[in-house]
């Protein structure tokens, strides 16, 4: 196993090439960015959190039967992948309303949805990442209608089971938003991370908050409320 | 037939009660606003060329079986309609790619769709009348899925009609948006207005304006583009 070269570097993790054409090596970033890159912090340790959170996360969906483009974690901020060209989707679902749908709808954040719904958003920084519709998705070739029944479907198989992982941590899965890749063979797979990054996680006592929002609305210690849901998953282990 | 108490007032128009509790007065305004009301301007004549356009269309419309709330043209300014509830969702047909959607991904305004689509926004001033999905308009309780499907297909029918109404006047017709109620008897109709207001219009060989873009861009006297529209809508003898 080596670490080539550096394919790509996004706002939170580096991409670098394998021996394995099929493979790639990810190495998470202590960086930490909001409102499409306007707030920007490093936080140390936060690399480590997402690495150590993804890896225990992706192996349980594994366990339960939904595959992802994940593979191994190779060291404290480094993970190893399955190669897939990314579906530039957000594939956000929500359980609970909050952050831009609370904005969009006027509703109050914390409000409970009667079953959970799934949005698209157009992977597009200049853009600001817009809401789209299946039409819009259509126009832009992003991906296709089967594609979309695909990627609901999926997103609404890890919701129920980050929903049973979470609950029985007590806390309450607020949101999350998933990227997709498509593999060589054509195969439509969970890719990028699921983290308190790209997940919102409250307390199911307190309502206290362990996600990113910690970061984007000056709330506290990102990285405590990032290792108290590492250590709820009982992932001291990782940390070795 | 008298003028009774107001009931409303919007930006645009003021509708008022009559002795018939199912019929309502309109009475146009001529105010311009844009942006949300930001941008804001007093255009006199524009109350009387909205009405005029409007119960062109709507009477065309009716011609071609397509039902509305328009009963009849009162005066220069003023129209009688069918009360109906309105239902808070602005239902936007786009041939041409242009304005919000232009911004919102990135496509060049002017760029023909393959299809024509439908979009709906939430009728809320201070939200913005935010872009909404289907799930999202389930939980705002704005209308049904069933709703939906019904005003998609109606939304689908009038722009059929515009498009070869438009197209018979050398205007291409790039998106409109549209507006329905309930009656008493619990019916869809098409409502509110049809006008350069409501409307995105370019002259098929020179792509000049004849629509809000005049206004909302500074591109153009408002008066001159609406009075085109009237004109070639063969219009000259409702403004006696």
């Amino acid at each position: 196993m080596e670490k080539g070269v550096l394919l790509y570097e996004g706002k939170a993790k580096q991409i670098y090439q394998t021996g394995n054409t099929d493979e790639l090596w990810v190495s998470y970033k202590d960086d930490a960015t909001a409102f499409n890159g306007e707030k920007k912090e490093t936080l140390t340790g936060k690399a480590r959190l997402n690495n150590e959170i993804t890896s225990l996360i992706f192996s349980y969906l594994n366990d339960n039967g939904v595959d992802s483009h994940f593979i191994k974690r190779l060291s404290e901020t480094e993970q190893l992948v399955k190669k897939v060209e990314i579906i530039p989707l957000e594939v956000v679902v929500r359980n609970v309303v909050a952050g831009s749908m609370a904005k969009r709808l006027g509703i109050e954040e914390g409000t409970a949805l009667e079953q959970p719904i799934v949005e698209f958003y157009y992977k597009d920084d200049a853009l600001g990442d817009p809401l789209v519709t299946e039409d819009h998705i259509a126009i832009l070739n992003a991906a296709t209608s089967s594609d979309l029944t695909i990627l609901k479907e999926k997103a609404l198989e890890v919701n129920k089971h980050l929903i049973n992982l979470f609950d029985n941590m007590n806390v309450r899965l607020i949101d999350f938003k998933l990227e997709f890749g498509r593999t060589s063979d054509n195969e439509i797979l969970l890719a990028d991370e699921i983290s308190p990054d790209t997940c919102r996680l409250w307390d199911k006592d307190t309502n206290q908050r362990f996600d990113k929002d910690l970061f984007r609305r000056n709330l506290g210690s990102l990285q405590e409320g990032y290792q108290e849901i590492l250590s709820r998953l009982g992932g001291a282990s990782c940390t070795k």
